[in-house]
């Protein structure tokens, strides 16, 4: 019997490399989906296809999207990224980096992809403990989704079959991410999570992003295997303020 | 005092001029939303371009979005449009020109360009009567939208703000439909419903929304003023058969 496919977003990071492996261990046939939308950083496609390979992922899709067209957000317009936030304030607040409506785009040609492919299952790895505090990262977004999914799509109404979107680390913190990705056999040097990265891919150290994955690998006393810029000394920086 | 700004999304159909031309009645300050989206034809953008100046909008944002990678829909790939269909029958069945999620893709769009513009409305022309069988035209798909959007955003959470999406047409025949627009001095001529135009822009007056369009104005005693192919005698077509 072959085995039922799932589409599974893949941003380059760590979180979504580790989601994409979890989707692999419960014996799905992923297909990967990423975007080139407009970004300052194409270096995450290129993290997101080392992901997908490393993993032996049947497929990665990457689909052109127009954001910078909207607007609106750090990541795709002329507008600073935040740095060197305070570890607490992070998620207190909607930060400059988010994305207006991101995880609904995503998702939505996500269902697109897994109709298409014949797919009930989407996988994302959003976040609700260490987050940014975007508001579409939240359990309540991810339920409004699905309900949302299944009165959408040709298969819900004609065969009944229906969407389920699956985050397996919504509630986990990012020092548990690291682990169970480990388990899984993820390779973190080749996932980028930085939202400002110099041209050769090394991560800045001191965006919300670094910080909090910096924080998750310095938790389970561990150097995160990522190139960083020289400044933040592998991910010590923090250690030595 | 200005305006409160609205999204509506435009075809180039009758359908979301006649939506634009309610929003522009009921006070709003329209922005015009189009995609680019792989169809094989670009011709309903000339269609929703001349629309959005007929009617005045302050803006018409054209985004480029990459459905033909998706695949899976007549109005995408190489799959033959369906013509002639009996009327009875349309609408029983979800039919080949069904864009897998295009509805939530396109909402999803236009619900990030709202946000970015700080408009809480966003305007769709879809309609469940005279409708084609899609899934996501259906009140309960665009209640669960809604119901999303106000999770998904950041005035949402950070203002309470919520998102309406306006389906004014949802419960109107094609027939209504015109009326409305004819009473709110939509230029129908000006726009384009056709699956599958001639290169002219002339409407092949067989596919499922030629007939639906052609019936409504049959219904109203009127000749649909938009170029047809010739041989679908501006619209008598089915009246001689």
């Amino acid at each position: 019997m072959s085995k039922p496919k799932a589409v599974v977003l893949l941003s380059g990071g760590m979180d979504s490399a580790t989601t994409a492996a979890v989707a692999v261990q419960q014996g799905f046939d992923v297909h990967g989906l990423s975007f080139r939308y407009g970004q300052r950083h194409a270096l995450e496609l290129q993290a997101a296809h080392r992901t997908a390979e490393g993993l032996g992922l049947s497929r990665h899709v990457v689909l052109n999207i127009d954001l910078r067209a909207i607007g609106g957000s750090a990541l795709t317009d002329d507008i600073a990224v935040p740095k060197d936030t305070n570890l607490s304030e992070i998620g207190r607040r909607i930060p400059s980096t988010y994305v207006p409506a991101r995880n609904t785009i995503f998702l939505s040609f996500a269902l697109a992809l897994a109709e298409v492919i014949g797919a009930s299952d989407i996988f994302i790895g959003a976040n609700a403990l260490d987050y940014s505090g975007y508001p579409d990262c939240r359990p309540e977004y991810f339920q409004a989704f699905q309900r949302l999914a299944n009165l959408a799509t040709r298969s819900g109404v004609e065969t009944g079959l229906s969407v389920t979107i699956h985050t397996p680390l919504i509630q986990l913190s990012k020092r548990e991410i690291i682990r169970t990705g480990l388990a899984l056999g993820v390779d973190f040097s080749a996932t980028l999570s930085c939202y400002d990265p110099a041209p050769d891919g090394a991560a800045c150290g001191r965006c919300d992003a670094c910080q909090l994955r910096l924080k998750g690998f310095r938790e389970l006393g561990m150097e995160d295997p990522a190139p960083y810029q020289s400044h933040t000394v592998s991910g010590r920086r923090e250690e030595t303020a």
